[in-house]
């Protein structure tokens, strides 16, 4: 088995390895220097025909990709810690979360990304107007993950899970491209310093 | 327990009726009037703070949104028939293909929804050119898709899936809103037969 990636910040690789790291597992990565488009080659769109990455391959050369699909693949191999949840009802506030970040949120970040930023202007027409809505609609959703998160010590059911995982990603891939987290979202502030400062933060 | 949703051609609550038809189960639904704004009332954001449909309540007043949590969560409660997949590798690439079906497909259609339709003007700023740019990919989306189903029956696993779900609703709510499948599509428009012949798709 072997992990085709790309290094920080691309945030849906690195969600593969923080998950590998919280599970303490190990995996051969191969880098994929995306800079150099070798995402978009014959040989890597064999293994994912839409040119993305993280791609997991089996040892029979079977492909996985969708970094979430990956995590829930590498979870029922690996069941310990459970980080999509231990019973029914916490795998489904898990993924209602998970989910939430990743529409609400991380599709934002994406539009700001690539309809503004000044290192995908080669890579197709920007729509900077739509790009700029975008990052205000995305610092909006900030401010009501500060008031979901409330006293909360994760982003849901009591754990670190998955959605802690995409939400991290994704806040950090926003402060990347100058999305910063509001001054007076305190409560998401302080929940990004708490998952960032565990070990697995680092992959 | 009860279903808070909204009719045709919201697709996103269609995905949770035509999976419970595949289950042949039953949950009271209620519906939720949303060009009335029901699901932006103080009321129904007590249930989902984000103001979307579908939720899914349990009698202890529990609430669960996302409409593949909401999927998830009953598959657990009612394993037969599966479906999210039989064993790892299974529901791991029924994860992949709802996924990409997802983020490659839906998200396009939504965009030109919010961006170019007549019906969501009044909800704020669309930014047409952008919506314009989504219709065409959206459409190259459907080309892909188009080689990708090849000569299967289904989207995924050889069997219908919540992949086949999530296709099926987003290609009929692309249709709604004027964005039909290529004509040259042929393997795409024969699994949207079959698909849209089983008896679920009437839900």
């Amino acid at each position: 088995m072997k992990l085709y990636n790309e290094a920080n910040p691309a945030p849906n690789p690195r969600r593969v390895r923080i998950f590998l790291a919280e599970k303490t597992l190990s995996i051969p990565l191969v880098h994929v220097p995306m800079r150099e488009g070798a995402h978009k080659s014959a040989e890597f769109k064999a293994k994912n025909s839409l040119g993305q990455v993280p791609v997991l391959e089996l040892d029979d050369g079977s492909t996985l990709s969708e970094s979430i699909a990956i995590c829930r693949y590498l979870e029922e191999l690996h069941p310990s810690p459970a980080l999509f949840g231990s019973d029914p009802w916490q795998r489904a506030q898990i993924e209602m979360w998970t989910r939430r970040i990743e529409l609400a949120l991380a599709n934002r970040v994406g539009a700001v990304w690539i309809n503004t930023h000044r290192f995908t202007a080669r890579l197709g027409t920007q729509y900077k107007d739509y790009g700029e809505a975008m990052r205000v609609r995305a610092l909006e959703v900030m401010q009501w993950l500060d008031r979901e998160i409330g006293t909360r010590e994760f982003i849901c059911a009591d754990q670190f899970s998955m959605a802690d995982i995409v939400a991290l990603t994704t806040i950090d891939f926003a402060q990347f491209i100058g999305i910063e987290m509001p001054e007076d979202a305190r409560r998401l502030r302080a929940w990004h310093g708490r998952v960032s400062a565990r070990p697995s933060a680092a992959a």
